[in-house]
């Protein structure tokens, strides 16, 4: 047995079955060895950013990390902007990055870089596999660094001749410790902060955002009247009828101010204190209202769900929590705008679909069209670097063939990793590409101006324009070999989206837009 | 003034005249204060990867940088691959990356990370700009340390209140140090090595490979019998009829090793000394023949063209170098194959051309098919990393707008950043794209042989496989806005090239190749 082959066999001990991947050279052992190991299934990309997202949309669903196969230093730095939307979800991820057989640094190649650098960035797990006896034992423990709460990108750095030199020993998995209990002094103080005069809002986070941590939470706050708020950009937030509802926290900094006005007891349960996403001039990066007192529940690595349980088992003992009804939108008719669009998916959501969310500004009605349509997941953009979309609703459909995901997608963010729908064909996986053609980086000219930058001269606008020339998504995305259509009217947009669902594998629907005011 | 107005007027008086950009919120201020510094052109790219690639492919050709526009770490991240390919064709660009107001870091906001980290992989020089009045000051010194010999990646992060504030101060050019005269001790050394008994062969890389170094070489070679080899992948060589022509050093150590046979004498001109580029199970990484000599007579950052004229002032006093003659191949006929495509664009290639070069396997006829054509630059993919040759056409062309591009596209490779297809139709660029599809990762097949990998079972060679589904590049290129079409014979391909070098403004054509045996 190589290297190669106790790598992927111990992978598979350890529970992986997915490896997302971009081979070159480097790791040609890697991808011979996946033959050998029939429990691996190995699921090519063009791009490893389309790998990478992949990864954390299929991780997000699974509850379990995928591989990913990266082809030295390059190809890692490809994937790296996914790897920080996953790092900011805490999904767990084990990258397999090939590299230079350990004799060949020194000669500084081509494609020799530092690769190390890398992985620092990613602020992760790390290791330089150096000998083909303990690499099976290395994968092992990637596999468990990964997963260790909350969750985490771990790096392999594979040499070559690692690789491919006989000799690998299988090691099996390891124990994955689990999440930290909270404290009774820290439920205590929660309870005291939610009996406290003035306004409490409770913020949602992390798997605070699972169905047991909303019931958790709406029986809260029927009991104690605090606020309930879901971050931002939760990674996994589940909805829909017979579910508790919430707001999630604005990505504006005047929208999530305007939610926190009046908060005077601020409960983080799983989330992060609210900061602005940006910096703006003259305006606070800290969002916390003035005077407010901030009490840590959990943090994102803790059992957030059990102290959430275990506060309303104080707080509201035998109360129930209030669950959306089922209420869905009316199909509307007419041509489409940045409203209506989202009306028609509410309409007709499937059951039990995931909704990877990279909608941007022409997603803001999807939140409301959607909170009576049946139950979903939303997996949203953790970290704000645009390309996942595509990604993640390829791996999710990976994880779960029988669920329908739905990908809401702008089109500025599209291009990043358009190439992903051709994995999408060619594993015939069950989603449905909404792509919002309003021909602009629209959040960038709102941006222009409420950043308070003089001009949006001639020069200025024109770098915020996807019209010149306009694409065509229908053409792009046949020409990766999903089906395509174009819907300029209410009707149009049903019907496409209901023969999308009715029908296996992937398909996309441009969706005009009109250009953003 | 703010600090962006000063950042970009003081770029633009120390020669730099293009921003290739993909902004987001935190540069914004840049974005509005272009309109300010009308002798900046910006030129949007939908990608990072676009973006940073027509910066090498710009400055290969104007001699000068250009500067990128990129969105904190993760626009960064996206962007590396391609200066990792410019970093190791020694190419001089200034990076601009934008990052949170400085008193935004601690709060770490979604797109916080250590972009640090990412300065540090690129190996190049680094500033953070911390004060609104220095940033003009800050940029002239990031255009001086890109120019300084033999060139490199200048990064200055932005933050976005020393961008947005008043009092930004203009700054005037730096004098940039001239290459390093080689010593009168090495020239001798190297006619030492030229008249020793055994063979020489001199290894040009850098600048030696422009007209002058190539006249010199020639020199050498007719008055010594010394072989001359250019190296494997030269950021710009001059080629064509009236020029010296001098065959490259193989990619694969095998070709590369039959070069260096017999050779006792190897003289290094710019060039590092060879190295295989992956290393392989029982093989050699350095390519040096045992027991020969190895010489430098200039380092990359030297003079080297100098030094070769030096040379031949002594060993080849009033000898003439030979040239090329003009010579083109006859228009084939037939279906097309791996070698006859060639042909047609050596047929046909207009004069003073500018290819870029990224053909992979479909490539290997090309040097052979355009030696007696016109004299044109070749732009090669200097790094391995793939997805450089569209964008290094981009550049090119806004560094040429009166040159013919030539991009000579492999279709795995186009896949890593085919968005730049748009910014040639943006800027109507006179790109032409000759897009190779065999509809496999070719060159991976034969590695899979090459490293001794076992099996290549039916996992392992669907990983390299493309053609499930094939991709339609004529859709992908028309749906970004570049017209399109179609070859399958020598006929079509010579009739569609003439008639997209006779129209202004890019086009895309794709070449259907036999998949590789």
């Amino acid at each position: 047995m190589n290297g190669a082959q106790s790598l992927i066999q111990s992978l598979v001990d350890s529970g992986v079955e997915v490896c997302f991947g971009n081979p070159g050279t480097s790791e040609m052992h890697f991808v011979a060895a996946l033959d050998s190991v029939p429990q691996m299934r190995a699921v090519l990309g063009l791009f490893e950013g389309a790998v990478t997202g992949a990864a954390d949309g299929y991780a997000r669903i699974a509850g379990k990390p995928a591989a990913t196969l990266l082809h030295l230093g390059p190809g890692m730095a490809n994937g790296l902007a996914n790897l920080h939307n996953a790092r900011r979800a805490h999904t767990p991820i084990v990258n397999i990055v090939g590299d230079h057989a350990t004799y060949h640094h020194g000669f500084d190649a081509p494609l020799e870089s530092n690769i190390d650098a890398l992985t620092e960035w990613l602020e992760g797990w790390s290791r330089r596999s150096d000998s083909t006896a303990t690499v099976g034992s290395d994968a092992a423990d990637a596999v468990a660094a990964s997963m260790d709460p909350p969750g985490r990108i771990a790096t392999l750095v594979l040499p070559a001749d690692v690789s491919w030199s006989e000799g690998g020993v299988l090691a099996g998995p390891r124990d994955i410790p689990g999440r930290a209990e909270v404290t009774a002094a820290q439920i205590d103080s929660v309870v005291g902060a939610l009996n406290a005069e003035g306004r409490a809002t409770l913020l949602l986070g992390g798997v605070a955002c699972s169905e047991a941590g909303l019931r958790a939470a709406s029986r809260i706050a029927v009991a104690t009247g605090a606020q309930i708020l879901v971050e931002t950009f939760p990674a996994r937030l589940q909805r829909g009828a017979g579910l508790p509802s919430f707001e999630r926290l604005g990505y504006f900094a005047e929208h999530a101010t305007e939610q926190l006005r009046g908060t005077t007891q601020l409960v983080l349960a799983g989330a992060v204190s609210p900061v602005s996403f940006f910096a703006y001039p003259g305006k606070p990066s800290d969002l916390v209202p003035d005077g407010a007192a901030v009490t840590t529940l959990a943090n994102v690595s803790d059992d957030v769900v059990g102290a959430l349980e275990a506060v309303a088992e104080l707080v509201a003992p035998g109360v129930e929590p209030v669950l959306q009804e089922a209420n869905r939108p009316s199909l509307p008719s007419g041509p489409l705008d940045v409203r209506n669009w989202a009306d028609v998916i509410g309409a007709l959501l499937p059951d039990d679909a995931i909704i990877s969310d990279e909608a941007a500004t022409s997603g803001w009605a999807i939140p409301i069209a959607l909170a009576g349509a049946p139950r979903h997941d939303v997996l949203t953009l953790t970290g704000g670097a645009i390309g996942q979309g595509i990604p993640v609703a390829t791996g999710a459909a990976v994880a779960a063939p029988e669920r329908p995901v739905i990908n809401l997608e702008a089109d500025g963010s599209a291009m990043y990793t358009i190439t992903a729908l051709w994995t999408q064909a060619r594993e015939q996986l069950n989603v449905t590409t909404i792509l919002l053609n309003n021909r602009a980086y629209a959040i960038l000219r709102g941006e222009l101006q409420r950043v308070g930058a003089e001009g949006g001269g001639v020069v200025a606008q024109s770098m915020l324009d996807l019209s010149s020339p306009n694409m065509d998504y229908v053409k792009i995305s046949e020409g990766l070999g999903v089906p395509a259509s174009r819907a300029n009217t209410a009707e149009e947009l049903a019907e496409q989206f209901a023969a999308a669902l009715a029908e296996p594998g992937p398909h996309l629907i441009e969706v005009m837009l009109p250009p953003p005011s």
